[in-house]
């Protein structure tokens, strides 16, 4: 089902029960973008520390917009042994609710942009018709000034805030230039009281104008009068007033009041499903899912928080998650998978696996849901007598409970959301430097003597070079002493170093945190280094959040390599086995 | 015409005659947004020099994307006594021309997306079908990595960036594990001469593998091969090896190289229409054209210079400018004007004025070429005898060459990009600082005691005050000595301090500058204050780069007053008018 700020408010029911029944969720995300950072690698190390992964992604991912959001319920029909879907494909905006709320920016990313455009995504859809959101923050906000404009109201003094505070009991300050304006609007209102017209229509005006006339009225007329701003089609405003007596002005007020109600409703949006997924405490399944909740909880809860161990606190609050490597469809249709059993719900989109639809948040949701039932019912397959449907709620699925899977990080296959995370030794690992002409093949040269290794660039002049045999470091680390153009470090050592370098920086940036005017709200896309010279050891289009095949970067030495660490992940590796590898991988 | 990355090569021809005859053009931009900046009064102060509103824009307004071109071209007929006009709608998106070309990321504004989308803009259009761009740097980058591809090609060495400065003349260094897989090539191509097929394809292997695949077979076979990389549907990438004779080996390279000059040509893309312009040195009108020439050099031509005087030189030498005050659309339609007589070119859209179809780039320009015709046609009726005909090229119009509108300043109508700037006195100017609480009223509380006064915001807690009567400066400075909530200085004072703190903050700059990666990219939408308070005070909606009229903002108190200020400048005032007024506006 297709969900737009046209039948948003008619779908929510729908939603609402479907979350209700559901055994398990599966949700999927499309972004206008992954990374503003300079590279791939850069983002993505396969030897970063989750700690580093989360950092990397909150400060380089998190101002692209989440705006098709894809959730797929499955509920599990015991007379026909199969699953029934119901998929919603939602598009999400950050359409202005008023001219105080918030005016969101967002990062779009070309290469991105480009691939859903090649996928025939609907962008005029997301744009024209997207359902607005607030975060938490910014509905209890909304919610507060709501108020306050009532309670002015109610007070009948107009709104206080153009009045200063040594005459908030009289008359509000007009402004000289304003005056005869205001007499002229004063004259035609006692002219309605006058005559026998019910409404005067006044001409549009500025809002200060409106403002000054709306506190003259109050204070000149506080009963018979009501008084309302019209917008007409061009956007023009006008103020109406209607002669009305007091029980009529009543339940204008009353009616006026709700129907803000429902604008306030309505601007809330889209977090509402996620409130409503949230309080579910049902299991929700996401394919890659680290971003997913990153760009959820941003976007529609709360800024995300500096620290990893916060992150997990504010995610076990929101959301049961669960890791899987989707995509693995086709594989999971083979043998010793089983194709799953599943129908679509009455009245609901129906999709052909064999007609992919790739890329498209709610399709992606229900191939990832599809792949969770084929993994759980081939842990069944173990059990004595084997069993052939495995619920949401077994046993057997709780080792996989709040693991959200690492990409590309070779030995640390997932992010622990309710614990300590994987701590691997890295006494096999090397930091090297070396001049920027170098190359891959330059590293694979100097250890030709270690036999296999392994090479992370990490920028233009260093890498991370995974070495087969721990008991190699020493005679590398001896090797190198008296090298000129290139420099090695230990692992251990080169985290030292990295922790002295923050607590030196962590002065400076205080230092510069002082005054906001001089520092760059961003760096342009021109000087941030997306130019050629970076960018030829970099595969650019690597970094699409689906590709779980190794990067086949025309360039990409680095990264080809590295993706031949974390590809052969399987799902019995990320399953929780925590004998990590200290060989070569 | 609509010109999209479809028709855009057939339409090449078209537009270079459309300038190359016209008398003059008319260009306007549709962008993603106008301001990442906290808030409009901040981006556009009434009392902004050219120096500070240069330098905000370029800050605050060049990450957006400028994605529609509207080019107009005015050819007049002497026989129809009437201008022939061709318009022109481009749409532009940045698609990264291959794996290793710049991935822009640009940023969007809800607001301004939202505006568009209910002028019913076509997004799609955008992102499916923008013609790609480079700027000179990137142009020159990409022919040069052309360049350097052919010579390894002739050379017949493979590329040597694969291979380590120690071993360039002898075979590719293979690493270990991708030994095996590079013999059973070897074999297969040995199998290949023996036999009697024509060509082999290869499997689809990574980028890495296709560099040594190039490379083992250029230096095993450098004869009787032709090695080409082809893309299936499914962009899989796959290497195909044809045995040619040396005939049939040269006559394919030098396809090879006529497609991939042709590919380059692509990706200059729609840079070709701006030089073409440039080139023409016909006369370009627009209308609150800063942005768009602003916009036009940072994505066409190179990055914007940090100096407002660079920024004039490079403006010259692209482009001719002309201001004009559009929208003006509907005045000018009346007398004292006359309607301008044009006919559209045959095959052209034509538009008619009396359905606006404002907010397109191509019928915005359409306009402002009228009003232009309209304006320069009215100059001549105070000829003796009047002239109805005025052209482009009359000595009548050279005063108002190379003026940029400078909008809502209140002193200064235009930025001359042939000259010094217009220096207004600014000696009945005060800056005042104050509470966060105090609102425009108090202001004017404050100096009640001057009569008529001005309020130009700078931000929450600091205003500019503009007297009426110079000689009350001093008298308000005395009176305020003794103050405690607030306090008042003298514009020159502020001047002066400023001048200071930037000397001061200039240091603190490079001290950062040094290590780049603690420095946050961006500072998000989330944490640099878009959120309600700072937007209870500015009009969010105001900063539409058209809104020509007074800002009524809902809120907008300080905004809706230094509109009274700036909206009453009329054609004539931005005429060249060098006497400034310095009573209170």
């Amino acid at each position: 089902m297709e969900v737009t700020r046209k039948n948003y408010k008619d779908c929510l029911n729908t939603v609402y029960s479907a979350i209700e029944e559901a055994d398990f969720l599966a949700i999927d995300g499309e972004f206008s973008g992954i990374s503003d950072g300079p590279n791939a690698s850069a983002l993505t190390n396969g030897l970063d520390t989750p700690e580093e992964r989360y950092t990397k992604l909150k400060k380089h991912s998190m101002d692209f917009l989440l705006f098709q959001f894809g959730l797929c319920t499955f509920k599990y029909d015991q007379t026909k042994s199969k699953y029934i879907t119901k998929t919603f494909n939602f598009y999400i905006f950050p359409k202005p609710f008023n001219r105080t709320s918030p005016d969101i920016k967002f990062i779009c990313q070309s290469s991105s942009i480009d691939f859903l455009a090649s996928q025939g995504f609907d962008f005029n859809k997301v744009f024209c018709h997207g359902i607005p959101y607030l975060n938490q923050e910014e509905e209890a906000q909304l919610r507060e000034q709501t108020e306050e404009r009532r309670n002015q109201h109610a007070n009948g003094v107009g709104t206080p805030s153009y009045i200063s505070p040594s005459s908030s009991k009289g008359p509000a300050h007009i402004p000289e230039e304003h005056k005869d304006f205001i007499n002229r609007v004063v004259e035609k209102v006692e002219a309605l009281f006058a005559n026998s017209e019910k409404t005067l229509d006044l001409e549009p005006c500025t809002g200060f104008q409106r403002k000054l006339i709306y506190q003259t009225l109050n204070w000149k007329f506080p009963k018979g009068l009501h008084v309302e701003t019209i917008e007409t089609e061009k956007k023009e405003r006008y103020i109406q007033i209607s002669k009305v007596d007091e029980e009529e002005r009543k339940r204008r007020e009353q009616q006026k009041l709700e129907k803000e109600q429902e604008e306030l409703n309505d601007a809330v949006g889209f977090s509402r499903v996620i409130h409503a997924i949230s309080k579910s405490g049902k299991l929700v399944v996401g394919h890659n899912m680290l971003l997913d909740v990153m760009h959820t909880i941003h976007q529609f809860y709360c800024p995300l928080p500096e620290d990893l161990q916060d992150f997990k606190e504010v995610t076990m609050c929101e959301l049961i998650t669960y890791t899987s490597l989707a995509e693995l469809e086709k594989q999971l249709k083979e043998s010793p998978f089983k194709p799953p059993q599943v129908e679509t719900a009455e009245g609901f989109l129906s999709y052909n696996t064999a007609q992919e639809q790739l890329h498209e948040a709610g399709y992606d949701a229900y191939i990832t849901g599809l792949c969770f039932i084929s993994m759980a019912n081939y842990l069944g397959s173990f059990l004595t007598p084997p069993k052939a449907y495995i619920s949401a709620r077994s046993k057997l699925i709780e080792p996989f409970f709040n693991k959200l899977f690492l990409m590309r990080i070779i030995d640390i296959p997932y992010l622990n959301l309710t614990g300590p995370d994987l701590q691997p030794k890295r006494d096999h690992v090397l930091y090297v430097t070396f001049p920027k002409e170098w190359k891959t093949s330059d590293l694979y040269q100097l250890f030709s003597a270690f036999g296999n290794i392994q090479v992370s660039w990490i920028d233009d002049t260093s890498a991370f070079v995974s070495l087969s045999q721990t008991d190699q470091v020493q005679i590398a680390m001896n090797t190198s002493r008296y090298a000129e153009s290139y420099r090695i470090q230990t692992y251990a050592e080169y985290i030292q170093g990295r922790q002295q370098e923050k607590e030196k920086l962590g002065q400076t940036a205080k230092t510069w945190g002082e005054d906001s005017w001089v520092k760059p709200h961003y760096i342009s896309s021109t000087t941030c280094g997306f130019g050629y010279p970076r960018c030829t050891r970099a595969a650019v289009h690597c970094l699409r959040k689906r590709s779980i095949s190794p990067v086949q970067g025309e360039s990409g030495s680095g990264e080809a390599l590295i993706t031949d660490g974390w590809s052969h992940y399987s799902y019995a590796d990320s399953a929780g086995s925590k004998k990590m590898k200290t060989d070569g991988v």
